[in-house]
């Protein structure tokens, strides 16, 4: 590793502090080193809130001058919420920019480092490039397909069960892989759940326990005082829900609805005007925007123009929970982006299946995983991979 | 790690290279040393050979007066096929023998150290004892319960499906797994299957690829001069192909039929009558041994039965691979000891099921794994863990 990538992959642990609170902007960090000290550092929070750079240069103050900053994203060139971190650089008199990733949005991607190096800035660029690519892929699908990036998350049995033929599943899993489910649902901007599993199970579908900022604090990765920021992430956001209801049935009722934070139900034309304005203004009192979109040929809705409205409104990761009609939906479409799968070593023998299928010939029509790795969650298993979509014959698109 | 244990631990690995060959004896292995150097070590490689013990001090010679001897198991005070390795030892004038596990047969368990303390040898027992324990958790079965040690093996895809609906399973899991299978298969005595497997996969059930001692000598572990009976065992033994067939149905056209070794076909005393008289003795010509047993209540062969006569003819472990119906009669017995299940990661939707169950209501009745571990195998995941039976409901037992 040289001395460049060390530096860099301090900068991208840094960015990690803000991971679930940014959206939907990327996370950012960066360290200033001069004379191989470290003068500066910081993070990007908040949407709305500095940069890292900017955190980074108030913290190395004059002492910036001729110094290298280490950035995870090409630092911007445009007037946003805050003024561009180039100019800033530039004026702080830094000597040197090395930074990963190049803005992955088309209309701006370069035009940072063009600017730094008409000012007489040395660029370095894509240190450590594929590692910042990993940390903000939810930002570069939302950026590049105007969709956000999902995630199945699914807790399943050795044998592939969800629940008891009943319907009963406390607990498929341990506590720590619970835990760590609560972790995944922060780190997202909504959370989708079927129509079929609000009535069903009911679920609150909110984060519980500390935010990630905190955490850091607890365990000293981050000095307080370095983070301006901090004490005001620390009542953390609840992602937005999401239900997914082309009948219009969700109960005004449903526990959801009473939580803090916001509430889509994404219905069909049909089942607005079916619904009956009485209902859908008591769904709207309740909490929750209703919004109609065009059904699918299983009279769904159609999961490309709910998931484009979404992006619009600054969606960029959905986390997708369940059931299993909604799940095969997402296959179906080839919409899902990342595959989280917590097995519990036991078997149940006979139950519910995490997503419906049809019929298959052979083994080779399975849908693989691509960059797969495996992490032990309490006794449980933690299986993370990315699914194939390009290898499945044509026929496999077709309805459920 | 005290030095006891550093060297327990060696003699541990050594008893490692009998894997596959010694049933039904146990591994042992065995390390003799003299003021901090290694002057003798051996490993039991095959039943009826030499104990680890002799080829240990064998390979001392005259330097074994006064040293202390590592073995896995508590040296042997009986004559079996070779004379007793306490009396070898007292002959040899060791000062002091340090062994791990003490002998499993009651009738004999503790004899050994009896006879070493009588002849004033000092005695340590229980040094990495657990280790050792499992080391030969099948031989302990065989001898305590009178039964081989039973492994089911699953290999599937992370939803649960062996095979798509049509039966085509080719390949659920990668080289590198099936690779893993047939070392599994060297390591048993016996590999069983139900006799729908053997008519619709027409399987070999033989174990093909080198032998662990060849491994062995090849990567350099094991020297050559030092195991006498290592020529010997390259030859490798096919395990015994068992057959569970209630009706007695088995092609006399099946390709296991056709292999070296043994093969047992267990039926049901009503398959036998049914099946005549031409057809058994064509099955029997076809190199089968028909062995006729009780029924259960579901008419399919009574396992206590069948597995305590293979206890009788020397089988101490038997790998079950399948199908569902084989495995779902074992699970129902409560006679599956150990769980090998390879996960590949992929999504098949719709498929088969490793093992048939009936209506679940809780997820509380799910067959937990002890002493679960995890492996990468390739691309996929192998899950190790140990049935923890007792949890289960009594209704859990009935029938499928």
């Amino acid at each position: 590793m040289t001395e460049d990538e060390r530096y860099m992959k301090l900068a991208l642990q840094l960015a990690e502090l803000g991971r679930g609170q940014t959206s939907p902007n990327p996370l950012v960090g960066a360290v200033i080193v001069k004379d191989g000290v470290i003068i500066g550092q910081g993070a990007h929070l908040k949407a709305g809130g500095p940069h890292a750079e900017v955190h980074a240069l108030r913290m190395a103050g004059e002492a910036a001058r001729d110094s290298t900053i280490y950035v995870t994203l090409e630092p911007c060139s445009h007037h946003g919420r805050t003024p561009p971190c180039a100019d800033a650089i530039v004026e702080a008199g830094i000597q040197r920019v090395v930074y990963a990733a190049q803005d992955p949005n088309p209309a701006v991607s370069g035009q940072g480092a063009a600017r730094l190096r008409e000012a007489g800035v040395e660029v370095v660029q894509g240190v450590l490039a594929s590692e910042a690519h990993k940390q903000n892929e939810a930002f570069w699908v939302w950026v590049t397909e105007e969709r956000p990036f999902v995630v199945w998350k699914c807790a399943a049995t050795l044998d592939g069960y969800i629940a008891a033929d009943s319907g009963h599943s406390t607990y498929v899993t341990s506590d720590e892989a619970r835990a760590s489910v609560q972790r995944l649902r922060r780190d997202v901007a909504a959370i989708a759940v079927g129509v079929k599993t609000v009535i069903e199970d009911n679920p609150r579908l909110t984060v519980r326990g500390p935010s990630l900022a905190a955490e850091a604090m607890l365990t000293g990765v981050v000095n307080k005082a370095s983070f301006a920021d901090l004490e005001t992430t620390q009542g953390y956001r609840q992602p937005v829900r999401v239900v997914f209801d082309s009948k219009l049935r969700t109960p005004i009722t449903s526990a959801l609805l009473g939580e803090a934070g916001k509430t889509l139900i994404y219905t069909t034309h049909y089942g607005y005007d079916s619904a009956g304005t009485e209902y859908v203004s008591g769904l709207t009192r309740a909490g929750a925007v209703v919004i109609p979109v065009m059904a699918d040929e299983a009279d769904h809705v159609y999961l490309p123009e709910a998931l484009r409205d979404m992006a619009k409104q600054g969606i960029s990761s959905l986390l997708v929970e369940g059931g299993s009609t909604l799940v095969a939906s997402f296959l179906e479409e080839r919409l899902v982006d990342k595959v989280l799968y917590y097995l519990a070593p036991k078997f149940l023998r006979s139950g519910i299946r995490a997503t419906k299928g049809r019929r298959t010939e052979r083994m080779l029509d399975a849908l693989n995983l691509d960059k797969v790795s495996y992490e032990q969650v309490g006794p449980d298993i933690l299986v993370t991979g990315y699914p194939r979509f390009e290898e499945k014959p044509r026929w496999w698109l077709g309805g459920v």
